[in-house]
């Protein structure tokens, strides 16, 4: 096992991860950014990214159950909030299914998660047990994509902007919120790994979690590239266009 | 809801899933069965393939775990030995490992598991955990996917036969002893369904129980047709055949 490493030193390499294997690489973004998604394969994305969206209080809240640290609780559950609102048409889920209803989707179809492909049920599934299974220090690790967030969501409201005619400043409220919120929890995540992995064999944890989660990301577009850019191999039962116009 | 099925309609309507979408009809299994295959891809397949094979045991020891009629428990552990083996180099496991030599893979590095593609693991993880976690009832009525797998099996045989120079009985073997195993496992398996669903929302969650494994399955094809076959988009830190030659 390597040398312990400092913070600076710790932090670089969990940003190279994000270098070398974070979503924004795949070339279904790459399509996405470019302008040429076809209606089907936009809301395949929206549909399916919603299932994403939907496990991602779950996994919050587990944490925060799951924590002595009042700190890292009073912290956290500001996610919870962000993502579920405080009253019905607030919140990061209701602001999703705006986007879905901007490319065209039926909300209750949306929300009813019928028609997402089991790949994507598989990843997210996979990413709640772990922040639910794992140490703590782990789960928290898994979160730190976040770092890499900020980017590609600006690079997706230009170009979407750009691009697409459902995109508006309603249908992005979705992405336009995140780039205030990731950096705000990014930095405590940040700081709580960094302060917490106190041993090598900790740190590589760290990094075995948010190699994990960049899979659970990375494993959902590819779901989407096989079913609906190539070849177009939707499996049985999933959402296609013509079914749900 | 529609009326209870006698079990004649129930069983038929459990064999309908696997004519609707069994994984026998992915493109993926009918390039292998006419020999369209490369050396990569046939091991790709039983790279991943394996992971599946090493979850088996797990889920079948955790249902027999769960268990509180001993008679299921009597039946079901047979399937764990059936896998496992009495002893080191006995068992379906070692049989796989064999296979995979035969394709020319190593035997440590297949088990290292290192070089699965991510979304085998979401998917196969998926699969133990429903066994561990549903109901009972649900856990048996998932394996029903052996109703489809003798005539699976033999076509696979001969196809391999009949394609690949590394067919032979030693590599074969596998298929061969389940050619024997999954009819008598299958027939305990579709009694203890048809007994059990004593309500038509039984029936119904035994529907849903087989059609997710064969979601399972498909997914697991999906994966390999997407990274292996077209577009040919291995995710980061999946086999390449040049870095394990």
């Amino acid at each position: 096992m390597s040398r312990f490493h400092d913070a600076a030193q710790f932090e670089a390499e969990l940003r190279a991860i994000g270098e070398e294997r974070y979503h924004d690489k795949h070339p279904f973004h790459i399509l996405m950014h470019e302008g040429r998604l076809n209606p089907e394969q936009l809301q395949a994305w929206v549909l399916n990214r919603f299932y994403y969206q939907k496990s991602i209080p779950l996994k919050d809240a587990s944490l925060v159950g799951r924590s002595e640290n009042i700190d890292l609780r009073r912290e956290w559950i500001g996610r919870v909030i962000d993502h579920d609102g405080r009253k019905p048409g607030e919140g990061g889920i209701e602001r999703w299914l705006r986007l879905a209803e901007g490319v065209g989707l039926d909300r209750h179809y949306v929300s009813s998660c019928e028609g997402v492909l089991p790949a994507t049920r598989f990843a997210c599934d996979a990413y709640v047990r772990f922040v639910r299974e794992k140490s703590l220090l782990e789960a928290v690790a898994s979160s730190l994509t976040e770092l890499f967030a900020p980017d590609l969501h600006k690079t997706r409201i230009d170009a979407l902007l750009a691009h697409y005619p459902f995109a508006n400043e309603g249908t992005l409220a979705y992405f336009r919120t995140r780039l205030v919120e990731a950096p705000k929890d990014v930095k405590f995540g940040l700081h709580y790994v960094l302060r917490h992995a106190e041993t090598r064999e900790q740190q590589l944890l760290c990094v075995a979690a948010l190699r994990f989660k960049t899979d659970v990301l990375w494993a959902q577009l590819d779901a989407l590239h096989h079913a609906y850019v190539s070849p177009g191999l939707v499996p049985p039962g999933a959402f296609r266009m013509e079914n749900r116009a």
